[in-house]
């Protein structure tokens, strides 16, 4: 299994004081994203104007800031500076929330934009450099903790927001890995309803809601070529409780997974392979099913994610391959096709630059 | 009285010009903040959906550019990317507005995001990492400039904002500096009401307002351990007029100051003293009293800040204790307790890291 | 002709791989500008609350992050955090959407944020740091393809904003250089009316759009001290089609260059001229004649640049100087001043610096 993500970290030495530093990393991604979901046609039933062929890119910039103090504890700090286009809407780079950390010896304890114990277990994203299909990761859909219109509802790392605002404290020693991370919601407080001077009501009055929690945790083990996790995540919100599990081997010339996730009672099942072919390529192929939700959740709120005869419900198969050609200085050539479970066929081709 | 604020400036020298520069520094700090202001018990009174302890946060990351002129003119800028989480409302870092200078001999032009005459006056913020009490200032009601809801009603540098977008001149010589500011508004324009298509009113009509000008001056003199400075700003805006005086002694290990001024008819006095205890320790105590505000003034539209049997207005004494412990390598644990003249309670304890 | 534009990039070395780097670099300005089309005066016919005089500046720092891969080609990426003030209405900084490239030979592929085709062409902007009049360019009256409230509208770099998310080709050999750029913009959905709860309407139906395409193409061939160019624009939005052509000479002391822009049936004719002055200063002049707009085009909708008794339309001669001093450092002093043809006149003095 190709180890395509170089670090190409700059380093800026300070001044006055060995312990402190500032590191700038990054990388770029830049290709074409053909999405059937999007019609430039007006006599397509899913005209929205957007041709379904549009660039899709990214320039990520990483500032590392961190210190040593004298006891030997590390403490320190992450933002990004990252613009995005997606179909055919660009925009201007924007900064993420901070994560601050200190670590000290296996133990690390991070406030802030945390990782996340779901989102840091090993086995949940694909081996590329998207992390998923294609350029962009084409939806993610590959991940078994993502069913139902219930996408990423677990606390994550977050490249483009501000994040969870948690703590999350993490250990590691040998081949073992644990991790713990909480976060809360601020309540939505009711509003009244604002009226014209006729007394007509222009906005109507929201109820509010109580802010939620959300616990989480994770464990992994690596023996030899394999790596086995189980991770898990208690919420107030609904549907968002769930658990995971994943069995990955990095077998030299191949790699082989196999992960599954309960989301709140629709099971998600994912078998994911790769091999090396030459000295630069690399192929992928995945597979997934996801159950049905229960009739029962439908009828207490839950999104649908049954196929009807009018609805392309998330229930059923996604599959997908991807392919990665390296070009040497921390570039690649990377290119994917999948179709989801929901009839959605995206295929992405373009390149990838770390610095 | 220690000083720990260690220079870490990390600096990118150019390629092809000896003279220009641009440096890398900042700093990030993480801690809990205890507020009894927030409530999110539902049975509370003071209830606003905000737990009483939240996480606050900052990094910062500045950038100061320069270069020298062949005569010896030094033209540079300055701005900041900073993130912050206050109230558990975390999110991404922006920029504020620049401030641009250029320096000969002891003479200083700024222009753009002036740092300001009134805010650049020695003893007029605590002798802490933050400048306030605790992690992330808690409020800064130690500054005898503060009162009766009429908080940093001056020209000062903006870390999160545009700033005074204004002029001011420094100068320096030997222990003497004098420092001049300058700013004005753009007038808000009146707008007409917006109806709908029953013609009835949806947004009223707004009257607009003139712009008004800021000025301000100071002057310090610094004689051995001790420095004795006045500030005052005058301003077109309502209850902007103020003057303050502080003197400062920095004894070594002691470090005492008393510092008072006249804001527009409200008299506020504040004495502040820390000591260092053994080599990596400092504690710092302070108490303020601010005067009633005149009943002449409240009934021509000031804000009121006497105390009442229903509210608690900002009269009165305010006081705090602050700690600090050196961990080496630009990094320290700050801890701060402060009753406000408000009934307000705010314990705060965190770290600190330069780079 | 004085080349002041001085390349003072920071180079940040990676530590891992040698081909890939992050360069920083930028300048600042910032001076005053009068502009009699602003006023704070009640009184005055032309008053929108803004001072005639008010500051210009801006600070601008690039990132040009880039790698080489075994093969030889150069792929990287650019992007810009940039604060302005204009008007007195001064903004923190913002980052441009990203230009991606790959360049092999004298190839060069662009996505995203391109330059385009017709904003590359020689010729076209003014010799001096701003590429216009002054501090900030004083509206860029000057350029033949800025006519009659249409200005700016073809694909350019765009510096504050996410600019046109397009795909371009460059190639250059020798004395020759030609481009090719394309971009699309999404459809503009029609939207429903909002009404309140009486049925009033508060915000109307909108009709919606289609996106346009913008094809450009521009040669330019470099003979001794002289350059000839032509560029041109095709687009599917309204009186977007143009065509542009130039020749200048760089003349050792003297800098000569005439330029002509057909803009959809308006015509344009630009005269520049510059001058060194001893060691260290720069003269530059202007002139250009408008022509009017078709009356049958302002019958279809075009807006109307004819002068009348009470508009000042576009229609007829602009003319400007243009003073710089080198102070040595990569600093300069900027000064110009311009009439343009709908009675505007601008004057600004100021300062420019590089990093």
């Amino acid at each position: 299994m190709k180890k395509v993500l170089l670090a190409t970290t700059a380093l800026i030495a300070t001044a006055s004081m060995a312990a402190a530093e500032v590191r700038i990393s990054g990388y770029g991604r830049f290709g074409l994203d053909y999405n059937d979901a999007h019609s430039n046609d007006l006599a397509d039933a899913n005209y929205d104007g957007i041709s379904e062929t549009t660039i899709t890119s990214r320039l990520r910039l990483q500032f590392d800031m961190s210190t040593e103090t004298d006891g030997g504890v590390v403490i320190g700090a992450r933002y990004r500076a990252q613009a995005e286009s997606r179909d055919n809407n660009p925009g201007g780079a924007t900064f993420n929330g901070a994560r601050f950390y200190a670590t000290y010896g296996g133990f690390t304890v991070g406030v802030g934009n945390i990782i996340g114990a779901v989102e840091n277990m090993p086995g949940l994203y694909l081996e590329t450099r998207s992390a998923g299909l294609g350029i962009d990761g084409a939806g993610f859909v590959s991940l078994v903790t993502n069913v139902n219109n219930e996408y990423f509802n677990w606390d994550a790392y977050s490249s483009a927001g501000a994040g969870a605002n948690g703590l999350e404290v993490l250990y590691s020693a040998g081949g073992f890995t644990g991790h713990l991370s909480y976060s809360t919601d601020n309540d939505i407080l009711p509003t009244a309803a604002v009226t014209d001077s006729a007394g007509d009501i222009i906005t109507p009055a929201t109820a509010g809601s109580l802010g939620g929690d959300r616990f989480a945790a994770m464990l992994a083990y690596t023996f030899g070529d394999w790596t086995a996790a189980i991770a898990g995540q208690s919420s107030d919100n609904a549907w968002e409780d769930k658990v995971a599990v994943s069995i990955a081997g990095d077998l030299g010339q191949f790699g082989v997974r196999l992960a599954y996730a309960d989301n709140d009672g629709i099971s998600k099942w994912g078998l994911y392979g790769n091999m090396d072919i030459g000295a630069a390529s690399n192929i992928l192929v995945f597979v997934t099913d996801e159950d049905a939700v229960d009739a029962a959740d439908v009828a207490a709120g839950r999104a649908d994610n049954r196929d009807t005869a009018t609805v392309d419900g998330t229930e059923g198969t996604s599959y997908g391959i991807h392919y990665s050609y390296d070009l040497g200085g921390g570039a690649s050539i990377e290119a994917g096709w999948r179709e989801s479970s929901n009839d959605n066929t995206t295929v992405q081709a373009g390149v990838y630059f770390s610095f």
